[in-house]
């Protein structure tokens, strides 16, 4: 555990707590949220140094070097988010603090996945190294699928048994980050048992990522130590996941199962301990405006759960699943993280705590925040692309028709197929599809683009890059016209990373990401709005038919640890088979 | 953690989760108890080497080494028993585990208190290595109070905060055990909070012992770091210590308690995840008789506690109080240590198995147990006794009349005084009164007794003595006649630690305690059986008044951490103001 007190202190909160000497701050006139007995009470709260000294009854205290008056206010836990990763924010560590500490966060577990994918350990050392000292905790998680999807692309690093036995020897690092490769663990692939082999062996927990997984699958993914789950996609799939004896981490991220979930949860005798909340990826313009924790409370509360158990969840069951015995209570002894709610069904926060520290008003952080300094290296490895480079090459056909292999579909891809006119070795697109390209950029292998026809998402009427592209984070590219694809990469490679839109040739919309190619340089405010011009941008050239052809599905397309067709930087890949497929089917 | 799953078990666990492989074992036709959800249906489980493999639809898979048909059986997490002194059961580890896990227990969370106030770090050590490879897991805890009232009294080794920081280093040591001397605590002495700072820093659990505590004082036990009690006093005791944050471990012991706890209890919205159970110290024939863990369910149970909830108590509840995130669940990936009950309300256990072995049937082990060879050498350092060094001194009083101090009460007591006569410089101890006294047994202090004259138990008639005496188990008699007392001394002297019943200046019952001078080398049903000879044999000579004056009391008559009066060997000792009395208050 990291932020040990210092025993001075705990010597301070055991006199302070007898009125012998004064707390350092007495927050008076709350009602507090007990979380462990599930009642709502009056009390005054004495904190010494980081933690709480003292709950007792009102006015029972009255010295103290400061004294807050929180009445008509509920005062509940700092808030815990289970499974995070921040650099969906686009925001530096200090960057995000400030935007999910005054909306009640405390303290996140970050798995920082895309990082770790882009710098290998070293994008693990800066997200430890660059969140002390916050006013939120980040508590940091060993990337287990660095690359996610192993022989089907290549990352900007890998992580093996050795790795991992490295990385959670770090006392900073507290557990094993979602096992996204569910297929290496249920075929007991031997590069992810070493890796299950070392974590389990740890004795640091091991979070899961369980998408679909049912029945035999669903336990045998149990039995590899893996114990925790947030890829819930019905009600009935949580009923299943709490039976079985999973952590369910409840996402905010898909709002629309949200309701058939809680409904399916209100229907247990009881509202689990094991079940907790978490975000996983909120971009950095619906962070600022909807919230993150507190937003998926607020929904899970409009949908029917109880907004007392909505708060256990977000609090002492997280604590638990953490093992941190320190957090997610309103009672002396642990740290004096909290939240002033003044409308607990909305979850609206007044007042942040942090270890003792008023540290948020109305929304606002109070206190500045500490920047350790990011890795500035350029991760965009790839020289200049010009129009030709974006042309789907048919090989030894170089005149005449073919039939190639396309890719169908978002998120819930599926392989296709269609007969295009091949003129001087490249097919022509047809005017109704888009071509996808993934270029390496890592400086691991070639950077020439990978191109595919993709079909259901129309034709693009402009060009879309970014080098944060899931979970390689090679840039991705979608559009129609090469010229338009061309000026997209490079207006990335020149921002030494980032996401642009272009329409009619030109450059409608950037936001650039020097650090890692995800991360940008920005305060939260900057960032948000570049990246809601960005959705903007992007929605007046290709048009969205949620659920799946949304935004977010852009950045998710690569994603080729997920079963079915995807593009990567080494082809056509399939996650189901593990197999890598031609783009020429045959010549006509 | 101990007993790591070697990674070629879990891989075959995933396989056979799977049935590409069998199960070792697997158990079917049952209802399983669901702790996590509170529900109670029909499963199978499937399990391989130490763990469950698979929970699944009953006759999903039928493939195993062994299947045990538990048709009509109801299937719980095996027991865990969060707070427990072996000592007091006065059988070897090996033995213990014999008698509790036929009842259902499968985990205790042990506090070698009474061996390390007798052997050191090395009663600690052997607590550890006896208890390797049982068919009972003992977790094991750092006595925290050795002695328990230093200053107070002598007992057979110190502990301060180098002793506690060697203890914790140990990763089989799993915490700080209860912190017994509150007041230490609460005034903040140097030798507590350096005991209490290396707990902290250690990271490791820290339990309590709060007895009384409340308000303020609660408040600041709390803030030093202290977490769960087990000495809970009444159902609004209960309740304030679960709102300030505690685990509360419900105590079997005090069956009068229980019924106004439970009612407290059900009048919170929910039964709190921080309730759990304990026995703490139960004697054998009570244990042999009754039970232990299954014992509390059964009679939490009766006095209105919801049966599954009390289950949930004893399993998952305890499990995340230990941090154990492999115990307490009927689940794929955790330790198959699982109870099957043919009744649900009255606790009754058909079967047990422990990490995926089947140890016990129909209430009896069907496994052989190993013993670790106990420390035997010769822990009484006392010489042979005589009459009259059982009898009271008056300083300074050769002839006349005196007034001494005295000690009245039983568990709760008060100074006292009374005018006797002195005669060759002997008080003449009433008729009506008795004689108490405790010997320096460790050879590190003065041998010869410490006596006071004590009201409130009436007239002994005949002499009782034993080694095992709380917290420094030195060696305590109660009688009237110096003879008698002599013989009852040197009986267990002779037998190198015991317990002796003298009457008519016979002894009428004894059994030995040559291990440290409180355990047995007998089997369960000797020692129990022994014991309750000693129990009726010491009821024919003392008149009991529960609920103070019984049996039971006799051991604890010396607990100088407790306030008010106690006689230690260092003499009139005060719990609370830390004083030791003269016993001559002053001539007549």
């Amino acid at each position: 555990m990291r932020e040990p007190i210092a025993f001075e202190i705990r010597r301070r909160a055991i006199e302070a707590a007898q009125g012998r000497v004064p707390f350092d701050l007495l927050l008076r006139g709350a009602r507090i949220a007990d979380v462990a007995t599930m009642e709502i009470r009056d009390a005054d709260i004495g904190i010494v140094g980081p933690m709480i000294a003292s709950v007792h009854a009102p006015g029972a205290f009255t010295e103290a070097t400061e004294v807050h008056d929180l009445a008509g206010l509920i005062v509940t836990p700092g808030f815990i988010d289970a499974h995070v990763h921040v650099e969906s924010s686009h925001m530096l560590p200090h960057r995000y603090a400030e935007v999910v500490v005054p909306q009640g966060t405390t303290t996140i577990f970050w798995d920082p996945h895309e990082l770790a994918n882009v710098l290998g350990l070293d994008g693990i050392r800066y997200a430890v190294e660059a969140t002390r000292n916050l006013p939120l905790r980040f508590i940091v998680q060993a990337s287990s699928c660095v690359p996610a999807a192993p022989g089907l692309e290549i990352s900007g690093a890998d992580f093996k048994a050795d790795e991992i036995r490295t990385l959670l020897s770090w006392p900073d690092v507290a557990g094993l980050a979602e096992v996204m490769d569910m297929r290496a663990v249920l075929e007991t692939q031997p590069r992810m048992m070493a890796i299950l082999e070392a974590a389990n062996a740890s004795g640091k927990i091991i979070e899961g990522h369980a998408r679909g997984l049912t029945g035999p699958g669903l336990q045998a993914y149990l039995a590899a130590g893996i114990s925790a789950d947030h890829e819930i996609t019905s009600g009935a799939d949580a009923l299943e996941k709490l039976r079985a004896g999973f952590t369910v981490e409840i996402r905010g991220s898909h709002d629309y199962l949200l309701p058939d979930v809680v409904a399916a949860i209100n229907t247990l005798p009881v509202i689990p301990t094991s079940l907790t909340v978490c975000t996983d990826d909120v971009f950095p313009d619906y962070l600022v405006e909807h919230g993150g924790i507190n937003d998926v409370l607020r929904r899970l509360i409009r949908y029917g759960l109880d907004p007392l158990q909505a708060i256990r969840c977000a609090t002492i069951n997280n604590a638990i699943r953490l093992r941190r015995d320190d957090l997610g209570l309103v009672a002396a002894g642990r740290r004096a993280d909290l939240v002033a709610l003044s409308d607990l069904n909305e979850v609206r926060v007044e007042a942040v705590y942090t270890a003792g520290r008023h540290v948020a008003q109305g929304g606002r952080m109070i206190v500045p925040s500490l920047e350790v300094p990011p890795p500035l290296e350029n991760t965009m490895k790839i020289g200049r692309l010009v129009a030709d480079d974006f042309r789907i090459r048919v090989p030894g056909v170089t005149e005449g028709r073919a039939l190639i292999q396309t890719i169908k579909g978002a998120r819930f891809n599926s392989w296709s197929e269609i007969e295009v006119e091949v003129r001087d070795g490249f097919a022509v697109v047809p005017d109704e599809l888009s071509v996808m390209a993934i270029v390496h950029r890592h400086g691991r292998n070639d950077p020439r683009p990978s191109l595919s026809v993709i079909e259901g998402w129309g034709r693009w009427g402009g060009a879309f890059a970014t080098s944060y592209s899931h979970d390689s984070h090679n840039l991705i590219l979608y559009g129609h016209d090469p010229a338009e694809l061309a000026l997209a990469a490079n207006t990335v490679i020149e921002m030494r990373g980032g996401i642009v839109v272009v329409k009619d040739r030109q450059v409608v919309a950037q936001l650039a990401y020097p650090v890692a190619g995800m991360l940008s340089l920005g305060n939260p405010a900057e960032v948000a709005a570049a990246h809601a011009r960005i959705v903007e941008a992007a929605g007046r050239i290709c048009a969205w038919q949620p659920p799946y052809r949304t935004f977010k599905a852009l950045s998710g397309q690569s994603l080729a640890c997920n079963p079915g067709p995807h593009l990567t930087d080494l082809g056509l890949t399939d996650g189901t088979t593990k197999e890598i497929r031609p783009i020429l089917i045959r010549p006509i």
